[in-house]
């Protein structure tokens, strides 16, 4: 079995491909895109791909491809995201003058390299894993990456120091995907969710609050809800909601099918058990 | 007058800043904590930031910053996110064989690459300004960046090819920034909207449907809805909601007093007017 991610290997992708597939083979892609074509392509079994995080929010960009692509949403898995300071084996860190990371990284250990590393250059590069590669690659006695285990491990370097981010509620959550439409996927079992997109008719005024009463006045509890301008078309919205139950069940059922009467547009993405929290 | 934003000169929060402040001088910043942290010292008089892109969704670090800092919403622009093609002068499309930039960019871009340039490398960097920036410095003749319009005109690149995305509904929402909180603010004029992070009760069925009838029952109409799981505490979110109108209104008044008797943590993060769209 192979799953299909985007990203370098050692990213945090792989590690999410790894926690769902453990005996899969992840397989890295250059954009989410080829991430998706892979997988209707029959190339790949599954598609692992990052949908929103904790600090940076929800990737439209994949919900977009959600929408295109003939795929199901199966599984989900939350990933702590825990920056290491790595460097080659024996540097100590007295030794490092130059940090590499992706800017989002650098700014969330900022605080760290403040008080460890005040004299060291922060240098920015485009991938956390990247960062890794290269320390290995130029064998840079001198430099430190901010990446993840999988990195460290990957291109045999040795942590330094670990859980260096400021902010320790970063988290980013994965979607498993097959091929087909949510429809043909198996129906879950215990503690599930739904996840839908829909869009709802211009101009109405409280079209949004009666789209979210279909499930409010069933009891159903929502366990996100975002909405996103179509912009370019003033006053239109994508709406993006995950739903507590399974889509087969009863309740569930009469709430989609009332939806239906508001919403001009509504794909089920999926209906799947609710994941872990990895830390 | 100087502003502060986040990334490389070229970069397109620069492009937000200068569209938002014509006659300051924009400074680059490391990260998004440094810009914040040039506001409220003074270094700086404004900071613009990016609150939310069309493809890769809300800047949840930057809602955090605004939680968390004495500052408040000034005005916002919504900028097109608009990639070229570029390269060293005389440089003509049959001598490119590397195409450097972002990987969101990058996919974003397949399509054209594929079509224009089918046996380029397409290597990724971390900044698409930082990627023109490189072929500038190496005076790399078989290379071309894709980037935004002042990254060619920072490092004096040609124009090989322009608006080479496949979706061109590729837009992000930046904000200006002042010092004080929104009550210190001046009054809008004009359509306004309010900006708003609250919290809810824990388990409480329904909190989320009711306090947005806070709005609803006032028709009071919702620009923006966004719901954003506390990872690590089940169960909690934060809000983000737009509202429209200016918080000075009475029936906003009377709303926003009527949420705090729902929402545990209420932060008003601004109120001014709608932004122009920028192409």
């Amino acid at each position: 079995m192979k799953t299909a991610y985007q990203g370098e290997i050692g990213a945090y992708s792989e590690a999410a491909s790894r926690a769902l597939f453990p005996d899969a083979i992840p397989l890295p892609h250059v954009s989410f895109e080829a991430v998706f074509e892979a997988l209707v392509s029959g190339e790949v079994d599954r598609a692992v791909v990052p949908i929103e995080n904790s600090l940076f929010g929800s990737v439209h960009a994949n919900y977009d491809l959600l929408c295109d692509y003939q795929v199901h949403i199966e599984a989900e898995v939350q990933l702590r995201i825990r920056h290491m300071l790595l460097a080659l084996p024996g540097v100590p860190l007295t030794d490092i003058e130059t940090v590499y990371s992706h800017p989002q990284a650098l700014g969330q250990c900022r605080v760290y390299l403040r008080e460890h590393l005040p004299h060291a250059r922060v240098l920015p590069v485009y991938d956390t894993a990247g960062a890794a590669r290269m320390i290995r690659e130029q064998q840079d006695l001198k430099a430190a990456a901010i990446a993840g285990k999988n990195a460290a491990t990957q291109y045999e370097l040795t942590v330094l120091a670990e859980g260096i981010e400021s902010d320790t509620h970063n988290y980013t959550r994965f979607l498993a995907l097959a091929r087909g439409s949510a429809d043909e996927g198996p129906e879950p079992t215990g503690a599930a969710k739904t996840s839908l997109v829909y869009t709802l008719q211009q101009d109405v005024a409280g079209s949004l609050f009666r789209s979210l009463a279909v499930f409010a006045l069933r009891d159903l509890s929502m366990l996100k809800i975002e909405s996103r301008p179509l912009v370019g078309s003033p006053g239109q919205y994508r709406f993006y909601i995950d739903v507590l139950g399974a889509r087969t069940e009863p309740v569930m059922i009469r709430a989609l099918d009332h939806l239906t009467e508001l919403a001009p547009f509504l794909k089920i993405l999926g209906s799947y058990p609710i994941g872990p929290v990895l830390e």
